[in-house]
């Protein structure tokens, strides 16, 4: 069970260190401004006190109990501190100390794992920049804090998850969690998306995986956890070059890349092609239900982006049906020179209201599975009173919803209204029918959006 | 010639409205505080002045010689102020009133473009959005003001325009001219192509089609011009859905998907899947010039964002070679554990000064044709001391070198530094590598990057 990493009441830092901008200090430092309720212990034999706190030489001189400690030491005293956290019944450590596999030091790092193994400790790392659980304020991590939400976000590449968390932070995006697991010597991925799916914080599971150790282990838990919650997956390395770039970054085979895609296919893993693609996703994952069917209606004021947006359902394998006799029916009220298709144009004369009551009797019935709204507004109108309005309806309305107010700042309060309300927006079309189809259940069985 | 939209000593604004929010008053507005150096005649009726500008009833009251004429007014009287115009001398004229052929109104855009003719005048229109030029100030559109660059944005849904320049202001992108031509009775995209092949203001051109009418005229055209300067395009309607909806949009005929992206390729237009896209590439051929070659290097400090910058570019038909004997030895001083390999990973140890040694080591003779550097600074790294040590270099090297700084606002100075210096860069490292791609010149002759 990986809940000692997550819910800890005392935490010793081991390599705390005085230094402004060391490692040591930031970890140290990001664990204490991140608010975190329980102890917190420094350790450092160098020092009597770091950052306002009393600071012990070793961890065996810790009066009381350690649930987890973090470890920022070189690699060559990491086995010695293992053993030190062992004779003190710490049952979690991550090591962030780097120096074992990925430079080619195997042997080091298979010493490690037997070493915590000999003790009941389970580890993450080494070679990895922390984990974080936005509930308990537990920042252990050497990146950037974030704010919370319910993406857990685990990573490989302890780098690339800084600067994601840092990228995300700027697009609003919020985590349950963030685990580097870096090389894995023992917590590895599989074992990562047990504990989330059962985690009542995440709704939905990110991942960043160069290579696989246990590919049976990993489909099997894929397979289980995929109906539960969904997976949305980056693979790094697969090209030949990238392949190679993997085996000289963490000393993971990438595997053959076909390989990959067919067991995310088979696994029910969502493939995301890169960084934003994977959040555009795990966004409308988190602020609307996956539902069945393929048909889809756009109800738009422009006509340019919403023939952006057909281009990309269609592509995606989505059906964009012309509105049956009934839908029409409901729209008589337009004035006799819209064309009621697929899409629905309201042209620069559409108001809020129009929006709301075109929207109602797009999906009041079977007949469309999903919609996307799209606004771009004119000077004339007010994108935020379009946002209440579409708010409004999609109280009634159990389908899938996204939408694409596009305008930079001119719409930022219409988006945050949408957000606030579990509608995601995305600012370019494209994006948005791309967050729709993984939506549509469908998609789950095919070939997945981000495959190539 | 259409010189004569671009730089006007006079403009009458015919349709100007006193009613804020209007469209007519928007438009007025816009031209004033855009900082036009002319003459600015608002035209209506019912007005004595609006916005402090003396109005007249009609064109032909002005005195004085009026090179230019925005029109605002309904389609019904849009017929009758172009023979004003004409009687008036106007020699050209941007109707942005709707109400033609998008519409169904077929007949009407034809008499308009014979009364046009007649009186020698070009337009631009009917159904667009306006013009805009920033070398001399003019913002005669309905849509938000942009900021001053090298890129001409030419689009035939004027909606789309609106959005994509407020969306492109909150990007830092700027631009030379922006034109919106909507239904093009006159003046069409091959018009356009072959007068911003002559301006100086303009690097790039930049392109949303939806259908073309004179599909040999277009061809021609962008095969003359796509030597001299860069033209990247979107096609809106590539899927049945999209084609059936841009018929709806603008009365165009989308045409075979297959065949627009086979024409594209032979006459040298760069396709661009989405919005994001064209610009990523658009900036990347302002801030630099192609040059042949296909052998890339990636310098990083994070081996994630890496391997996904690898793995994008040998997608992209790029590639990825191992250092040369030569380039080994000039990185000796390099500390032993680090793998000289492709992509080149300096570990959070990577300082500026190292960046800077090492890159130049790379470039520095003709073994790589392009580089991609990676920065995902620790927080012991200054970002923009980073960026100032690879700009220094960057002076030296004749090659294309693209940028990715990844971490938000925690890089935004850095990225300033680049931008600033002519080294675009990207968010993440498939847009950094997508937009080296284009500025490798075997890109041009071998199937586009944006292609499906």
């Amino acid at each position: 069970m990986l809940e000692r990493f997550f819910s800890p009441r005392s935490v010793a830092v081991i390599g705390a260190s005085r230094k402004p901008k060391s490692l040591g200090h930031v970890l140290l430092k990001n664990i204490i401004d991140g608010g975190f309720g329980g102890d917190i212990f420094p350790i450092n034999p160098r020092a009597e006190s770091i950052l306002g706190l009393k600071a012990y030489p070793s961890i065996s001189e810790v009066r009381g109990h350690v649930d987890l400690a973090i470890v920022m030491v070189p690699s060559s005293i990491v086995l010695d501190i293992t053993r030190q956290c062992g004779e003190k019944g710490v049952k979690g450590v991550v090591i962030i100390s780097a120096g074992f596999s990925e430079i080619g030091n195997a042997k080091l790092e298979r010493e490690l794992a037997e070493e915590a193994d000999r003790w009941g400790i389970r580890v993450i790392g080494p070679n990895c920049a922390g984990i974080i659980d936005t509930n308990s304020n537990l920042f252990a991590t050497i990146e950037s804090r974030i704010g919370r939400g319910n993406i857990a976000f685990v990573t490989q590449s302890g780098a690339l998850g800084g600067a994601v968390l840092a990228w995300a932070a700027n697009e609003g995006i919020g985590f349950s969690k963030f685990i580097s697991y870096g090389n894995a010597c023992d917590v590895d991925e599989s074992d990562l998306l047990s504990y989330l799916s059962a985690d009542k914080d995440t709704k939905v599971i990110t991942l960043y995986i160069e290579g696989v150790r246990d590919g049976t282990k990993f489909m099997r838990v894929a397979r289980d956890v995929s109906p539960k919650k969904p997976i949305i997956a980056i693979k790094g390395g697969l090209s030949k070059a990238g392949a190679g770039a993997v085996h000289s970054h963490t000393g993971a085979m990438a595997g053959n890349s076909r390989i990959y895609l067919s067991v995310f296919r088979q696994v029910g893993i969502i493939h995301a092609s890169g960084i934003e693609d994977m959040f555009d996703m795990a966004k409308a994952l988190v602020y609307q239900r996956r539902t069945p069917g393929h048909n889809v209606v756009v109800l738009t004021n422009s006509g340019g982006p919403a023939v952006m947006a057909v281009d990309e359902l269609e592509s995606l394998g989505l059906s964009l049906p012309e509105p049956s006799g009934e839908i029409r029916e409901r729209l008589d009220f337009l004035p006799p020179f819209y064309s009621v298709n697929n899409p629905i144009d309201l042209t620069a004369q559409g108001d809020p209201e129009m929006y709301a009551r075109v929207f109602r009797s797009l999906l009041s019935d079977g007949y469309y599975d999903a919609g996307i709204v799209i606004c771009v507004p004119p000077l004339s109108l007010d994108a935020a009173e379009v946002a209440e309005a579409i708010v409004e309806v999609s109280k009634d309305i159990d389908k899938p919803i996204v939408a694409c107010w596009m305008a930079g700042r001119l719409v930022e309060r219409a988006v945050r209204i949408l957000e606030e309300n579990k509608i995601p927006n995305y600012p370019t079309p494209r994006r948005a029918a791309k967050a729709l189809s993984v939506l549509m259940e469908k998609e789950s069985m095919n070939p997945q959006p981000g495959s190539p």
